[in-house]
């Protein structure tokens, strides 16, 4: 990914919201990587502990944590996310050090942010940025969540192409209103890892890429041995007459985000068989069926039935990596950052 | 519960996998509860470090944590759940200080167990039991989880008067072959909410009650004024167009459980308005209709939208109280054990 940003000659600015991991975070330095976002203002405290010093907090603004914020950003170079006068009017009263503010615009994810065609509002909280002496004004920031939902690769590429119109079109809006620095940030990994040529934009986001998941490999975002991070399923018990396998590995660790199959039943992970290091690929017909907190239920292939035992461990591919690796860190299990 | 377990003549063992807090714990001692039920190993350890004396681990035995079993047995009494002659081997092999063993039966549920028809099973396995040395019988264990399907509380009483039948039947035959004392356990509180008389039961392990959840509100297994838990969530976005409110509030604070609404939409949780000290009741109308990572969507009625603004704080009343209070305490918002 960062390889394809600097092909694309834009700032490679990954979300940390995945790993959540200083240990990680390394990785990202050896690749050239300074400026990273998150999606909190813990996480913003966080990564600031462990030498970094250029974050952007991707989430509507917190007002409650305007301290924190404060620290924040008499530290690093702190950017943050504005879609109202209500929150701009707070910030210009109590922000206490200078900080970058990109202004969200909803690209049709409809979740935050003004929508794009609304070029007064934007131009009007625009103004009031350039107006406020604590912030400085960096551009227009989308995430267009809803290439999630897309039914191909091909759907993606074009709610990529959608949104670059659209944020084209505010800031060219912009700048014949006298705006002259306007620059334009985009986040999603579908996008990122379906797209190849970033031309007009200054930015790009991206962060479940950097373990993927069985939501990412549906989308044809990645291939299944690019996933790279699975959870280790002790079998408890065995049930031959309905194929079903018990697992020690539940909503507490997996998360109860789902997919449904092609068949149209719900998975809330697939199975993969443990190697002398990592796994295996995945076996056909072999899932993770329902969830208890602690209790996973497999459906399991007649071949993995077979030769599953009590005291085995089945590796459970994820839905949502995200969710599992906030899950999982919590329990410190493995290394000293998972 | 406590008063209804007493009044009943059963032991009340309840399930503390809910809150997981020592702290809450107290409460329970305070209403001389001495027994409990945890579903991992490792909860057990915890409640062991606090004072906790006799352990149900209600859970299939995880051999791959035989260490860690063997110091819990050398310190409480500790009560295991068996449903394999696989694992009953293995205990024999390596259990070095002696434990309880309860058979887990399958009333009807489905997820583990042996199915309470298969006599023979269960009193082979219960033969095997006896004759392992560190092991004493205790007796027959069961959690109808179905309950939390039953479309009615007249339902969720059929599903207890079957479980009991169940259990009965299989005690008595084990009682036919020799066996004498064979205690009975039951265990989900929808069933032991709805129900006052547990005449034929030995023990209660329900759990979720101790605060309750919307999910249980669907289920009328509580009132709307038991529900003891909920996250306070930041105002960080309005959006009056589509009647939505953005909270600081997601996946990864609330779970991704959710409930199925009389409109046929989806809510992860539902929305009330904070107090001097606790909430007020439900608003009607209003609830969460999406999550991402740290982001929640409040669907809001016209009321609630026109009131609220950024800053404020919303109450949001979990689907399931289990997921959420694992997640935030993690987090240790609030009070030293939350």
């Amino acid at each position: 990914m960062a390889g394809k940003a600097k092909k694309s000659g834009v700032r490679f600015r990954p979300h940390f919201k995945t790993h959540q991991s200083a240990e990680i975070g390394k990785l990202f330095r050896q690749a050239a990587v300074t400026a990273i976002t998150v999606s909190s203002v813990d996480m913003a405290s966080y990564f600031s502990e462990h030498g970094w010093r250029d974050i952007t907090i991707a989430f509507p603004l917190n007002i409650m944590q305007i301290d924190q914020i404060n620290r924040l950003a008499e530290k690093v170079s702190l950017h943050l996310l504005l879609e109202s006068e209500e929150t701009l009017l707070f910030l210009k009263k109590n922000l206490r050090a200078p900080a970058g503010a990109w202004i969200k615009i909803d690209t049709g994810y409809h979740r935050t942010g003004i929508p794009a065609e609304r070029i007064d509002q934007v131009a009007e909280l625009a103004s009031g940025i350039v107006g406020t002496s604590s912030l400085s004004f960096r551009g227009l920031l989308a995430h267009s969540g809803h290439s999630y939902h897309a039914s191909s690769p091909e759907r993606i590429r074009e709610i990529y192409r959608d949104t670059l119109g659209k944020l084209k079109a505010a800031q060219q809006a912009l700048h014949s209103r006298g705006f002259s620095e306007v620059e334009i940030s985009i986040g999603d990994t579908p996008t990122c890892s379906l797209v190849d040529d970033f031309s007009g934009v200054d930015e790009i986001r991206p962060g479940n890429f950097v373990f993927y998941d069985i939501t990412q490999l549906a989308l044809d975002s990645c291939v299944e041995e690019e996933i790279a991070v699975a959870v280790a399923c002790p079998v408890v018990a065995r049930h031959p007459g309905r194929k079903e396998i018990v697992i020690y590995g539940g909503a507490v660790h997996l998360s109860k985000d789902s997919i449904i199959r092609a068949d149209g039943s719900r998975a809330f992970g697939y199975v993969a068989k443990k190697k002398e290091t990592g796994w295996g690929p995945m076996i056909s017909g072999s899932y993770v069926a329902s969830l208890s907190q602690e209790h996973g239920i497999v459906k399991a292939s007649e071949g993995l039935l077979e030769e599953t035992r009590i005291g085995d461990i089945l590796i459970i591919l994820p839905v949502h990596s995200c969710l599992t690796v906030n899950l999982l860190k919590d329990f410190k299990s493995g290394s000293a950052d998972f």
